[in-house]
């Protein structure tokens, strides 16, 4: 069997995020996916920020932990692993106010049972992109050829 | 001035944490408030679940960050500072499945600048508690008598 | 083949942690290996201090990262696997000075791919154990029957 | 008083690393010192490795640890401020085999009170450089005016 083109790759982890209730809740959107990179980003809206009208953390650690699982998911071979956190630790750099939060994963190190991904994450403030967060996640690549992992 | 009596503080953090708009999206509930512990919970619904029907991670990054920053506000002086999450680092042990998600949080070193908090989650599955995942935090003390911090 | 007892498996762990070249420079002890935990300890001695007098934030983390591996160590079955550290994260919470540096590793979660485990490091002052960090590790446990992981 | 000018700064951050009891007895060397960069190098002698004759991972935390807090130090009001390691995360991403180790630490985001500084750690391996680690740190910046912080 030959792996399947790219895009096809793309549109599994796009369908994947996409079919995730909390995804839907929150409201972040997949804006780039190629092999070992993704972006999400994320619109304002009252729901998503915390009391001083900044976006909330958790906003912030949830579009870390899918965008880094998923350019994980990029360079794993679909038809044997799948992956899943592992674990991550993520640096709140400055207050994330603006109109639009992005997150871009990029893998630093793919591996057969664990995948290294940093992120970065910047907030649009008038305009100019502004550096908020910062993240190192390990992703496990699970053999799903097995019975449990 | 004297401090004002504990359940006093403790209302103040529920209100803050009750303030925001991202709170109130995801539903998460404080279940407790002690000095340097926080507990809050988190009922299992559709949209805070992801594509395999577990808790999303994005759900307990929330939970850890809001519960663990709660934490470290429990023992500053509220009257000359308050606080706002560094980092944290979040392992997830296991499959976040049940009917409800709860994050212990300790402060395990109180300092005049920066707290580390410990976090523990635990999902409740057919009655029994189950070690889910475990975080290790840094907060922030800002002195908010000063200009800018 | 039956597991080798307990005894016999703490022998191996210590004979690995005291074949290390860097164990040796900066002399580490091992004082306890039960399943799941592990204690190191090192004597104050003017080469594992830094500029102020103080243990070298080098040296607690050599103690960590053994003492956690190793701890992981003791949950594998040892003949189809090996530990090796993946991750951790070190928080350094107050000067470590004192003429004895402990640290604790205890397992929270053994996997069959991934163990995670906890550490606490105290200095003795004046005879009373201080804390003077906490970490949080990640170890994979690696099967030694594929040719390469 | 005009700040000194940036060769004094890395004069003094250099004679501080160099004065570590734990630094002779690691052997590590500041190989470069610029505003917001630390580069530190260590070269492979029998006493810096682990059984397995690679570079301990203690080894690794030591560079990281240093040549991060370093970074910070060059950012820093050295009149009012001294730098101290609060947290860093580290990830180990391939064996440490090679003949030099080099760190190179980054200042990601300066703060008054906070400095976050990348690391990112190669091997030289047959005269290429490997990654073989990467890590993001959390620097607490005192104010050496204040009795105690």
């Amino acid at each position: 069997m030959t792996e399947p083109p790219f895009p096809a790759v793309a549109d599994a982890i796009r369908h994947t995020l996409e079919g995730q209730g909390f995804a839907r809740l929150v409201g972040a959107k997949v804006i780039a996916i190629e092999p070992g990179v993704v972006v999400m980003a994320l619109d304002r809206r009252p729901e998503v920020l915390q009391q001083a009208g900044l976006f909330h953390g958790g906003v912030i650690a949830y579009l870390v932990d899918n965008a880094t699982t998923a350019a994980a998911a990029t360079m794993i071979d679909r038809a044997t692993r799948s992956v899943i956190t592992a674990e991550y630790k993520l640096n709140l750099l400055a207050p994330s106010r603006g109109d639009r939060l992005t997150c871009r994963a990029e893998v630093v190190k793919p591996g057969r049972s664990l995948t290294v991904v940093e992120a970065k994450v910047h907030c649009r403030v008038d305009g100019a992109e502004k550096l908020v967060a910062v993240a190192l996640a390990t992703i496990a690549n699970l053999d799903t050829r097995t019975p449990n992992a």
